[in-house]
């Protein structure tokens, strides 16, 4: 079973991932995501980093090859930038893992949390992209944005900054001013549904994308995008479901 | 309280759901999402038709201005083409309904659950589309599909068809047949979750639109998504992490 484990709260576990980690025998996934769990003294957890995403694979893959009852976690849905793909990347390097009874169970993904928290960004037509160039090369990400912008999308994006790449995020955000107006209601969520949970609002033109690490998630508006003002409180940030008057 | 309540079986409803549900005195939305819930005596349900998402918005807000504990339910997740946006439309018509004490609570939308059955489709970048033309000018959802080819997305396409409009489905896979190869994966994966849940998987130069309606969800490829066969079973759909040799 591959699990997501929703944004980190208990309340946006779905119930078929605890019974999913209660039913497993061994536990797979990057160290922090098995911290989040109560595992009991018969189950086995196996821990691995953040970049080791295809070995984590493989070593779910033998160990359920082997007979046991195997859960690989995911934060947030593991269809979304997780180990859902990951899984199917390694399934057919052995030909017993592709008869395996493989199943996945979606969780809440970070950009719908953010979105809950910020009012309803992602109230209309919207894309997700991830930042990262680990695994695909800058031009893809660049081609990406622009098509993004070109068809007035708002855009989740996953993985905007690390340590190995902190300029990323700078060339992404020079390439989104260019194409994009600067009054562009923008949201830097980090942490959501975390102690640690952080919510910036912002615009295109005032944004500075060195807030970003690993655990933002960025959402940049569309043209019909905008913040609604509250006395005393965050504004909210809603893209309208009519495509309006603008056109 | 805006809630999601998940596509449809209760172990996709997060335990956050469960309790807005349980705590509110009133609870507002389209008559088949409440038919899913098992209220008590004392609460009251406000249904109403498919179309009806402003006036529902309204009625929920004004509940809650008189001091009622208002839960608006959408099915899947209330930020994606459901009631927060519709919401947040209404929320300026009234000075009062400013300032609610209003708060999102996120669910598995459509395309979560139709990528876990499937595999890992959304493994990677992609984007979401309303094919509904009521609230947008068509021209529009063109401009955002070729958008889409152009970034070489996964798409999911959500409201493909309906009985007031049953061409646009037609229309939109013209579009994508000229503008992607005719063996592009696309899966129609129908009420997942559900007891009449069905997927189709196909490729695009093959899919029969006709086959779509509102209960459909249709995820189209990016060209780095593919089949993977298995022996007497469904194909698995997988777009990888990497995107890579073909560039």
């Amino acid at each position: 079973m591959i699990v997501g484990l929703g944004p980190g709260p208990a309340e946006w576990m779905t119930p078929e991932a605890g019974a999913a980690i209660g039913a497993a025998s061994d536990i797979v996934g990057y160290a922090p995501y098995l911290d989040r769990l109560a595992l009991r003294a018969d189950q086995r957890a196996h821990a691995s980093d953040n970049r080791a995403e295809l070995n984590r694979a493989r070593l779910a893959l033998k160990l359920a090859a082997e007979g046991r009852a195997v859960a690989v976690v995911s934060g947030g849905d593991p269809g979304v930038f997780a180990m859902a793909a990951a899984v199917f990347e390694a399934i057919e390097e052995d030909p017993r893992w592709l008869d395996l009874d493989i199943a996945v169970s979606p969780g809440v993904t970070a950009m719908q949390a953010a979105a809950a928290r910020l009012g309803a960004p992602l109230g209309h037509d919207f894309c997700a992209i991830s930042l990262s160039d680990n695994l695909k090369p800058w031009a893809i990400v660049e081609r990406r944005l622009r098509a993004a912008c070109e068809g007035d999308f708002v855009i989740a994006l996953y993985n905007p900054a690390s340590r190995a790449r902190p300029t990323r995020i700078v060339e992404a955000f020079d390439l989104l001013r260019r194409l994009k107006t600067q009054a562009t209601p923008v949201a830097f969520a980090r942490a959501v549904g975390r102690a640690d949970e952080s919510l910036i609002l912002t615009t295109l033109g005032e944004a500075d994308p060195g807030l970003a690490d690993m655990a933002t998630l960025i959402v940049v508006g569309s043209s019909e995008t905008r913040f609604i003002a509250r006395d005393g409180a965050r504004v909210w940030m809603v893209t309208p479901r009519a495509y309006g008057a603008r056109l």
